[in-house]
């Protein structure tokens, strides 16, 4: 069910952390084709893939009001206090990101300070499929709002039953969008990179999707739009020890399990113990799951790593960089200070991934395969430009005159210092 | 000389700011085949590439001592004593960037936090070529100090004349970089992504370059390596009124210019008489250019715009996205305010653009070709990963935990509702 590794040696671990590759040229070109195409043919385009791939029926790429009211209706007041009640917890995480402008006065005269600035125009993509996720729009859309981006606009798939899910609709209104589009895949991000008659175009592009949309991503990108990060399939690291509860453990590598059939979840133990009595929860948790399917092919995918060495133990744990990080050990402050690989990090045996996918307050939009080695999660920083600004007085110019045209000269440009120079001729 | 367009109609703004296109297939052939070599064989690759087109005489990749001591006597004092004091300014500007660790409480028992982790394998990457960039290094290398980055590499290629520019080496060594690499090109950058025998492989490199280094950057980084950001020309915009002197504006023109043929300069103002007076001054002092012929052949991708009204100009200014971005105006305050779109910005007559190119401590590594309407500047961010931690107790947990069942149900994720209850019943 579940391959473990037990004491792997060192030179190993780069095998056990690679994910599998993502490498598809045949995907390239097919999902190429499409961007030219919207490109080239805009909304024409986007009502042949519709029609040709979705919902033969489907005639508009827009929102009636009337399917926003239904939607309403549609939602159980107990699931819109929880949306409000999440909405809430991200607000105040994300707000708490802002950063006051600081007046840096480097030398006497020079005044040099950041302001942060909202991108003017980002498009946000839901993926329609097997799991309605309308959490992923509150994790995207509220640091828009707090970013002050212009704006927003969302596009998402009709399922086959020709609707948008209520969840969905219902969250985009409550968070205050006002542009939804209905067109998924590929197409989508094509519309929002390069815009068609109907979709504005926009500067980022935000979202998960299927490995079609994280093409059209990767290779927009490439071209000039910005986007979120790079993707890949979900995954979890869990760290424990013999203080950790093999069925929480359990619990957690399940619902990363149960994303799709290539997530994968990885338990990092000094005890044996522990390993087997959570593949044995796993055994009776994974029977219980509507989703089981989707679990045990990416159990398959998953893996137990045995390592008696603590710092063994925190150089696999960075080696890995997951896009999760679950820290079931009792001494957790060690860990924490020794994280330097991961997207996000959970805490003790309360902590459940879950709780940072929909409510805590943290982003659960995430860099996974790897990436956290270099890349954050989604923040508020995510939707700003940081823009620098300077002002010189005289005085200013003068003090620093001399350090600017001796590195010009240097460099060999001789107009870089001539634009000081000619100033202080004056 | 350069195009000046009087008053054009908005609908012709868009192909008026559109920057010429890189796009090239037979480069990123070539380019992708020296990447394949250099991951394929490392080393090898790396001295063929070196051999047969910089340098026949290279036998190493690596930096002698001896290099570096004698590199440090060739360097004059002031000039030595500039890069001091332009470090000094980049260091407390950068530094000021530091983020304290906010723990925010978002519920009774729930607490969620960022914490800002260096990246622990960056490359710096400067050209050879024309004009020695050692300012760059300054740029790249001391907020990846800042951010306590590990392991700091920089290759940067040798000359013709079979040495690396004194003040390259000088700089590299005075903020402590101590793995220097002599290779240049597509190939250094494949190193760097990659890892060779003597080349450690990093996670995100930073750097300028001409179009093979381009090309390579945006190669690596859609197979998973980070880059500081898209490249392109470099460009300033300079909007001006009568209150300009058009001395300056024209030595601010040219020190753009001369970087290379494919600069752009652009001048924006509500005033005939300061266009034409830039014109004449552009005339005199390109006569006495060492670069003059860069200068020359980027004023001819140059442009005056013409522009009569204060919220055109606005929009004009915002619409053109300026990677430097001069305000020369009496009502600085107006346009400051109404900045959405520049990479960096100086502001009045005494603030020429190649004081932030050196020594106001600002970043001179900043998102041109229009990227500056989703991208920032090289900053303290660029070095650094913010991983979320969050910490719930028992309590916290229970706090949150209907909220958190009832969207995974919603969202028909029944393990990650799972992950929560299961805490619960314990």
């Amino acid at each position: 069910m579940i391959a473990i590794f037990n004491n792997p040696s060192r030179n190993t671990w780069a095998e056990i952390v690679t994910r599998p590759s993502i490498e598809n040229n045949e995907l390239e070109t097919t999902v190429k084709n499409i961007l030219e195409n919207v490109k080239a043919n805009g909304d024409k385009a986007l009502m042949h893939y519709i029609n040709t791939f979705d919902n033969p029926n489907q005639k508009s790429l827009t929102i009636e009001t009337a399917e926003i009211e239904s939607a309403e209706k549609e939602i159980a007041t107990e699931l819109k206090e929880a949306i409000k009640k999440a909405a809430e917890n991200i607000r105040t995480f994300h707000s708490a990101q802002k950063e006051p402008v600081q007046v840096i006065e480097s030398m006497q005269g020079i005044k040099c300070w950041r302001k942060s600035i909202g991108i003017e125009k980002v498009g946000l993509y839901i993926p329609g499929g097997t799991a309605p996720l309308f959490s992923t729009i509150l994790m995207l859309a509220i640091p828009a709002q707090i970013a002050e981006c212009k704006e927003i606009i969302l596009c998402t798939p009709e399922g086959k039953n020709g609707k948008i899910h209520p969840a969905i609709l219902y969250t985009a209104n409550y968070v205050g969008i006002k542009k939804i589009y209905k067109v998924g895949g590929a197409q989508a991000i094509a519309a929002m990179a390069f815009g068609t008659e109907t979709i504005p175009k926009t500067y980022k592009i935000f979202g998960p999707g299927n490995q079609y949309v994280t093409m059209a991503k990767m290779l927009v990108n490439k071209s000039g739009t910005a986007i979120d990060m790079p993707a890949g399939p979900s995954e979890v690291m869990i760290v424990a020890d013999k203080t950790a509860n093999p069925e929480f453990i359990a619990a957690d590598m399940l619902s990363q399990c149960e994303h799709g059939n290539d997530s994968q979840a990885v338990l990092l133990t000094d005890s044996l113990e522990i390993a087997n009595k959570t593949i044995t929860a796993l055994e009776m948790q994974l029977k219980a799951l509507p989703r089981e399917m989707f679990a045990s092919n990416s159990l398959k995918n998953s893996k137990i790593i045995i390592l008696n060495s603590i710092s063994e133990q925190i150089d696999f744990m960075n080696e890995y960089a997951a896009e999760h990080l679950i820290l079931s050990v009792e001494n957790t402050d060690y860990f924490v200070d020794n994280v330097i690989n991961a997207g996000s990090v959970f805490i003790g045996n309360y902590s459940p991934e879950s709780v940072g996918d929909y409510a805590s307050g943290t982003n659960h939009t995430l860099p996974t395969n790897g990436y956290a080695k270099a890349y954050s999660g989604v923040s508020l920083d995510s939707f700003v430009k940081k823009i620098t600004f300077q002002h010189l007085t005289h005085e200013g110019l003068e003090n620093i005159a001399k350090t600017v045209e001796i590195m010009a000269e240097a460099e060999q440009l001789e107009a870089h210092k001539n634009a000081v120079s000619i100033r202080l001729k004056k």
